[in-house]
């Protein structure tokens, strides 16, 4: 058996889709976000524009953040020594879950070391404790959630995205008595669209599923709390489980569910990927507890998000670039092309300093690449006039479709 | 279906094992090490001794990892705000990714954010890039290779706990020309024993295999430079991939595997577990980098432990209490039973003041529940005095089993 001829196949795969990833290697400088420099693969250092970063709010940014992380590190030190059970569990750690619960009007929470993790685990939980549980997935479900409903093995449907006819037509097929979950989002963040919410409740309700809503995209920046949107909808009630990531709008590291105490109960006692892991470290807990909190009234910087997206999205739909329709905050412009996407995205970082990823598949659906922007508070009109000017002369330079 | 029902009972099934966890919550004071503060149930404050945590050189108080984590958050903020390919790739990951490679003297290394998800993820991952392959993983293998095992998806052959008669027989009986690879730990954390890394790797030659190694309780500890076990017993260049974690002798947070450039660079392409998560934030890859480097020349800090970890095993063997046979630094107490377990670890923390976690099923098999202790370089003779002399009143006082 020829491994390396084996593991470089596998890479050849990659690359031969014109899929293979070139990270960028960023510096940023707290206090000059979204500016950042860039070193090039032959070492030289550029000052760039930073459009797809999901710190969306700058909150990484922020003092109330990054002062309460120092300050836990002078008081407690660097990493938490153990997992949750073994030493690991510092009034950080209790104190987050708290605000967590709080912050989506549930009776507990429960720390993971990511959102990836948190979906994971706690899917793949449920199927164990819930014996003969049937999983209904939506199509466009994240991979974290993929791989939780995997590990689950328990019988499941996928829903086609957002489709709640399909929805209740799977729903309705299987045995009355059995124990069912639905699994969704609120925010897709490829897309920018919104889960429906409220009728996948209705089903619930109906039909006697338990509700998992995955609100990554959108704790910290919908509802007047900054609850996601299940706050924003007034539906907080109505989701079972609501599973969130601390690494986006809050700005630091990690994951976590808001459930019924006996549901976060239960998951803390039988799900591996909570036992079996250091905790997440003190300083993160505190960094993100103070990102919380400061958000739960930070309501104009809420509204200021939502301003300089939807300026964006007029100032691309004007300019006639192929803008994919969101109802959020994010911006995604369609290529529909890997190769093309990677060339656009290229000549926007050499040529005009401006950073976006090219998205391309297994993030999304073949044919669907695309780039993706994602304005923060923090990008200014003139930020955008750039950007804007930046897309023309790379769509026309390499004859990228503009029909969206 | 009653969801409550069902999950209190999922509850009630841990309970009635006497295996129920109540996290203690610690405060603890950096500089003080291993002391700490612990709020009781009760809401009462009173000093510890903290002799479970998995900070085996007290890394995580140390200046050169603290002072490296607040001056990258002053630097750059606090999250990495992305995944390692949209926005999530800074200098400090580079550079530890550099670091380890180093370390374990492989051509690359991969970080995750922890060490529980660079197994999980690497070895399902290798299940899918290697199609038919077979994987033999060791009985005592740590929940996060179990898990990823099970996520491979592959034909599986469990060889008994360090019996390499056994593996070869399960080797011998697998068709010649199938990928194959050998999972196993160095370090086996609850008991102290060490893998037969010299004889696996003897194995894996003649059969063909590649070898995975779980370093996670050995790296930092075991080498000349830290490198773990296989360093020290100068096998780093027949294992093929070296798993290990910044979060234990490291003293932060994070997992990683080192191994060919072309076997990361297939892993870094393929495994979800490494690509849909928001990358390590940026403080803890500098704290970990610190403590990495600072570790390959501090010699004497390992010689220290290793001398602590003998102490406290004579200490106890004298004492005639009943010490399981460790080979490394971990020294175990057995009690053999959940609910004695954890009243012994009550009773040391009420009435002693000593904090050490009753370890019960699922971290070990039933009926070999122990007290796990960690002395570290910070644990001296007064504090080993108190403790053998707490543990003597413990076991009279409850009648605990005295034979080993
Ligand atoms: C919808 C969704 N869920 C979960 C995650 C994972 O969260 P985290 O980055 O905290 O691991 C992500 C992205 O990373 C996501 O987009
Ligand atoms: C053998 C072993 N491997 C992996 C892990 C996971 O490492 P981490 O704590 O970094 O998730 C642990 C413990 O937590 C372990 O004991």
């Amino acid at each position: 058996m020829d491994y390396t001829e084996a593991f470089t196949s596998a890479v050849a795969r990659v690359r031969a889709e014109g899929r293979y990833r070139v990270f960028a290697n960023l510096r940023r400088y707290k206090g000059q976000f979204p500016r950042a420099r860039w070193r090039t693969p032959d070492g030289d250092v550029r000052d760039v524009t930073v459009w797809c970063s999901n710190d969306y709010l700058g909150m990484g940014q922020s003092a109330c953040v990054t002062e309460s992380m120092k300050q836990a590190i002078d008081d407690v030190g660097a990493g938490a020594g153990g997992t949750r059970n073994i030493s690991g569990t510092t009034h950080y750690h209790v104190e987050l879950e708290r605000s967590l619960a709080d912050l989506h009007d549930k009776e507990a929470a429960l720390l993971f070391t990511s959102g990836y993790i948190a979906n994971e685990a706690t899917l793949a939980t449920l199927g164990k404790i819930l014996p003969g549980l049937i999983i209904f997935s939506d199509a466009l479900n994240h991979a974290s959630m993929i791989e939780g409903v995997r590990g689950a093995r328990c019988e499941k449907h996928v829903w086609r995205h957002n489709d709640v006819a399909h929805l209740e037509e799977l729903l309705k097929a299987a045995p009355a008595g059995a124990p069912k979950l639905i699994a969704f989002e609120s925010v897709y963040s490829m897309d920018g669209d919104v889960g429906p919410i409220e009728a996948v409740c209705d089903l619930a309700e109906k039909y006697g599923a338990l509700t998992y809503l995955d609100e990554v995209h959108a704790v910290g920046l919908y509802g007047l709390r900054g609850g996601g949107i299940a706050e924003r909808d007034g539906l907080l009630d109505r989701i079972d489980i609501i599973e969130g990531t601390l690494g986006k709008a809050f700005g630091v590291m990690g994951g976590y569910i808001a459930a019924d105490a006996v549901i976060v109960d239960a998951v803390r006692s039988w799900a591996p990927g909570f036992i079996f892991t250091t905790s997440l470290a003190p300083s993160l807990a505190a960094g993100a507890r103070a990102s919380v909190e400061y958000l739960k009234s930070a309501h104009e910087l809420r509204e200021k998000h939502q301003e300089r997206a939807a300026t964006l999205k007029a100032r691309v739909r004007e300019a006639g670039l192929p803008l994919m329709e969101s109802e959020t905050h994010i911006v995604p412009i369609r290529v529909g092309d890997p190769v093309m996407c990677k060339r656009l995205s290229d000549a926007l970082l050499d040529d005009h300093g401006l950073y976006v990823q090219p998205i391309n598949y297994p993030t999304v659906p073949r044919g669907t690449e695309r780039l993706r922007f994602t304005p923060t508070p923090l990008h200014d009109d003139t930020m955008m006039d750039e950007l804007v000017e930046a897309l023309e002369e790379v769509w026309t330079r390499f004859k990228a479709v503009r029909a969206a």
